[in-house]
């Protein structure tokens, strides 16, 4: 099969807190997954603090190499979220206040907008809204960056509204071979046998090893569903031929 | 207090697991807590898949920027264990089976240690071992530069060895005010003119809600502990000011 250009996509995660090891980020692999329904990559992360030459400079770095970059955290409206107007410096655009979120914002809040509530509602010029279906302000798109929310449920609320704008790719299948009671020394031979023979597919070697046994969960991955469904096999039988046993054959 | 130099490292974690989503990142937390009782800010963080080119090219970045660099995955037998060659090929040197690791895995492995296990004995010349109290073959250090495994209890283990190698910094100190039933709209302000009044210190506001109510998690951080102390009863007190209750103090 022919192999399409892949699509690809850069993760910018943002906050002083991710970094200082206080809050765990489970922002990325949830981006991964829901990215991998379209086809598209996630080729690269990158976590800054909330440092505005950071995040300028990895954005920027990150937009001119990727088809898409998600940015999560700092959009709040405490003097630390500091998204947008580092977004905007990089698009070399200022921002205003978005009336349609500004209308959202006087209908929640009435009386008490205050000036930080306002601050959730500027977008950098030539931006659209992300809509937030959970909780508060929405996030924004400018060009091929996505603004989202830190928060992972209003993140993930945030990235359904992504997913119908992105150009989509042909979507990666992923097949496990789990092998128990043999290690990843003894499989390693064989598993690169085939990694070369397939170099369209990614092989991967997970191991585990704990109180209930030791082995490696084997991860075959490509976009020809009939090249990784027979790679599958012909790992199953040369693992079988190092006399491997306890091998089970695993969607995903 | 004058402010010492900061000391600062970065964390390249290596893998296609962690990008694909199909692994969780529980390290990046684990190495940034680890380093902050030494006092080292950790600044930064990359992902890259297990491409050598990627890899190179972020680790030469990360390590003449920063004061170190710790770096997890990729560094067991199989044929995407490939952080070992990135890193010689980075730093411009060979590979070497360290004797020590050979005697460790001929004494382990006896006559199964064939040329897939023998990959992890390899370290860059000019280097040294990172021991490895739990399971295998150790990780190792050149310059600035220390490689872990991905494997997180592994990691861990490891991490142990590193600590004592690192110029130190001071100490972070972070206390966090915990105010329920006030949104960040309204606690922005106050905050805002407390961050101003301490440019030494970091505050961060964290907001949670859910069914147990809303608040935010307001984190003050600085490495002068009586400013951090008095800060927080500033915080206290302008929090009371704007009628905010139901304000707890808490350690870390």
């Amino acid at each position: 099969m022919a192999q399409a250009e892949p699509v690809t996509a850069a993760v910018l995660i943002i906050g002083d807190e991710i970094l200082s090891g206080r809050t765990q980020d489970t922002n990325l692999g949830a981006i991964a997954r829901y990215l991998a329904t379209f086809g598209v990559d996630l080729a690269e992360a990158r976590v800054v603090g909330d440092i505005t030459a950071e995040i300028v400079t990895a954005l920027n770095t990150l937009r001119n190499r990727y088809d898409y970059v998600i940015t999560t955290g700092g959009i709040g409206p405490t003097h630390d979220d500091i998204t947008a107007d580092c977004v905007a410096e990089a698009f070399g655009v200022a921002l205003y206040e978005h009336p349609e979120i500004i209308a959202m914002m006087t209908t929640r809040w009435a009386g008490e907008l205050n000036a930080a509530r306002r601050r959730m509602a500027r977008v950098p010029v030539g931006g659209s809204m992300v809509k937030n279906p959970v909780n508060g302000p929405p996030g924004f798109q400018i060009g091929n960056v996505f603004v989202l929310a830190g928060v992972p449920s209003i993140m993930r609320g945030m990235l359904e509204d992504v997913g119908p704008r992105l150009r989509t790719g042909a979507v990666v299948i992923a097949r496990t071979v789990r092998v128990e009671g043999a290690g990843e020394g003894v499989i390693a031979a064989p598993l690169e046998i085939l990694a070369k023979a397939h170099p369209n597919l990614s092989l991967g070697s997970y191991p585990f090893f704990g109180p209930e046994g030791y082995g490696s969960n084997l991860v075959i991955r490509g976009r020809d569903g009939a090249e990784v469904a027979a790679t599958v096999e012909e790992l199953v039988a040369a693992l079988a031929d190092i006399g491997a046993n306890a091998i089970t054959r695993v969607e995903g």
